[in-house]
């Protein structure tokens, strides 16, 4: 094995294939980048088994690819991306010396790695599933920014701690929630299908690391795997067993009042009441009326706060609601657009926020109840 | 107590004197900025016991500031911080309602925060130590960063975990080492002093974050404690005791080989090399010769690397030395200049590192032996 590359490219792509590979890997062989050197590119493959990503470079304009001799090897994760980071050299050369001893080279730098055999690496199944469709980059990241963050962090009920993806026919519903808060994003798609799977948060947050930026994203799922095939790199994540909740009957039809508010200066006042907190929680109180809607908070060990929230309008009757503050925070961030509308069904009823401007996107938080 | 000010020149106070205070301090008071409204200004103050940061802050074109009734308060520092730092508004207010519960506010929020009574606050003594002197600020600056790396970050020898200030006449000396490299800089000062004392490094890494840019700071020492006079700031720490090892005879005085390099290719070669360690440890070689200077290192574990330095000219007979690459880096970063010369005695003795175009300051590393 011995091939020859710049230094920049080949360095983003071990990137690439390095995010799959977690620091708590099970297995001494998924600490390593797998690369091999084919005919016509490098392929270089990271994964931690839970999450699988393979990406391909190839010989460019932008990128010198000179393969001399095919062949792989694994190299530990943190070492070659050190290297081939710190080389001072335009282009590198890779050299497989004897078994697993690789020379790696650049300018007047030369280091000799211990590698590991690609024969001790687990064969990972890269197929395609058969369930395909394409969505464009900046629709993939909204859906996933937009919901990923309402995931449960806790183990206890696993499958919320997925994305839930239910496509009917030509509309994709994704959700998340940790059951005290929902996000729900719904896209048209071009493809019929008709699947419903659950992503884990963890891996759509690599998926979004890895989109380039334009261009459309390839996704594909059977009832075990995830692909995102993303230009020259395909990421591979498990799913998460477990029948999904269904949580279109949480969401109120109906509601008796409507607050408008400027997304910015809500945002800003839930903030500066941030470190007030009861128990690690910051409950946040809403008195609104058509005259005048006041934020305000209180802990009786710290203090409290009040703001009137003047670039508000309510309509309805006078409403007095207590939530965590966090929640709308999040909430509130993953929609886009400067006017935000809160609808409303009473005092201890879950309600809805949503852009003024975007109602493909829905964010739902349940109220708490405040003894004040 | 009743006082409205500019938020911008409040916050800044308020973090200067902030800096003092640690996480974990004994004390609850401590945790606490002491804020005291006094005829013409404020006097905000910080403390952890061992450092204890005072800062005024008066009326000037920049700042508005209007007492109105005078007083004092301690408020938790993270609180007041997040407050003032949040508020949306050029001036805040700040009054004392009654006892120890505090309103802040500006624009259209306002905050009711319980605060602490300045009389639980302990006593400190910011009066002024008899042996005072002046240096500029960006001197004092490169006697800290220049040195207190150096010192050792282990409780075993406590005296070792400060930089020793030594005042012989007209001359400063400030040393520092962990025992296994050593960091000393010399500058000249008008005022004719005799003291020899320790100071924390932890406590001139704070007086650095305090320091403004340009003027002088006065500082004034006795056996107990020194103090750092930054135009308004009065920053105090307590010395360390005990006696700081007599340093000057490990200093050689003679050297058989030397070294000149470019500081920039150095480091970046130690730094490419650094990913390799034995035993958490990364120990790097130099072969040096008249013809050929290069720079290697090697784990069982890991693998090898080697460079040849190519901007290094050398003289002497040909010499194998092996070290430390962190001392080395470290001792090299703390230099100013772009080419550093080595002054070396032998294989196994301590050598020096010093600037070209400097010799105020000096660095010392010991060699280690190395079985390969």
């Amino acid at each position: 094995m011995y091939f020859k590359v710049s230094k920049k490219e080949f360095y983003n792509a071990l990137s690439v294939a390095a995010r799959a590979i977690s620091t708590f890997s099970p297995l001494p062989a998924f600490s390593g980048v797998k690369i091999e050197a084919t005919m016509d590119c490098l392929i270089l493959t990271g994964s931690d088994s839970d999450i699988s990503i393979q990406t391909k470079l190839k010989k460019s304009e932008h990128c010198v690819l000179e393969i001399h001799d095919m062949g792989s090897i694994v190299i530990e994760a943190k070492y070659i991306l050190e290297i081939v980071r710190k080389i001072d050299a335009d282009e590198i050369e890779f050299e497989m010396l004897d078994g697993s001893l690789t020379k790696i080279s650049g300018n007047t730098a030369e280091f000799r790695i211990n590698g590991m055999r690609a024969s001790e690496y687990p064969a990972i199944d890269f197929s395609k599933p058969n369930e395909c469709f394409n969505v464009s980059e900046d629709i993939l990241k909204k859906i996933i920014l937009q919901t990923s963050f309402a995931t449960s962090d806790k183990e206890t009920r696993p499958v919320l701690t997925g994305v839930n993806f239910q496509c009917k026919e030509h509309q994709l519903h994704c959700v998340a929630t940790d059951s005290y808060r929902l996000a729900k994003k719904t896209v048209e798609i071009e493809e019929s299908l008709n699947f419903n799977i659950t992503i884990p948060a963890k891996s759509l947050q690599e998926v979004v690391k890895t989109l380039e930026g334009e261009g459309d994203v390839e996704i594909a799922v059977n009832d075990k795997k995830a692909q995102f095939i993303i230009h020259d790199t395909i990421v591979q994540t498990r799913l998460i067993d477990g029948v999904y909740p269904e949580t279109s009957r949480l969401i109120p039809l109906q509601f008796d009042y409507e607050l408008t508010i400027d997304a910015h200066d809500l945002l800003n006042a839930i903030d500066r009441a941030s470190f007030i907190k009861n128990d690690g929680v910051s409950v946040i109180k809403f008195n609104l009326s058509e005259q005048e809607c006041v934020l305000s908070s209180k802990s009786v060990e710290v203090g409290s706060s009040t703001e009137v929230l003047s670039s508000a309008s309510f309509s309805g009757n006078a409403l007095e609601i207590s939530c965590n503050g966090r929640y709308v925070f999040d909430a509130i961030k993953a929609l886009s657009g400067s006017l935000v509308k809160f609808s409303l069904c009473g005092e201890m009823k879950p309600f809805i926020i949503q852009s003024v401007d975007d109602d493909s996107v829905l964010q739902l938080v349940l109220p708490v109840r405040t003894y004040a």
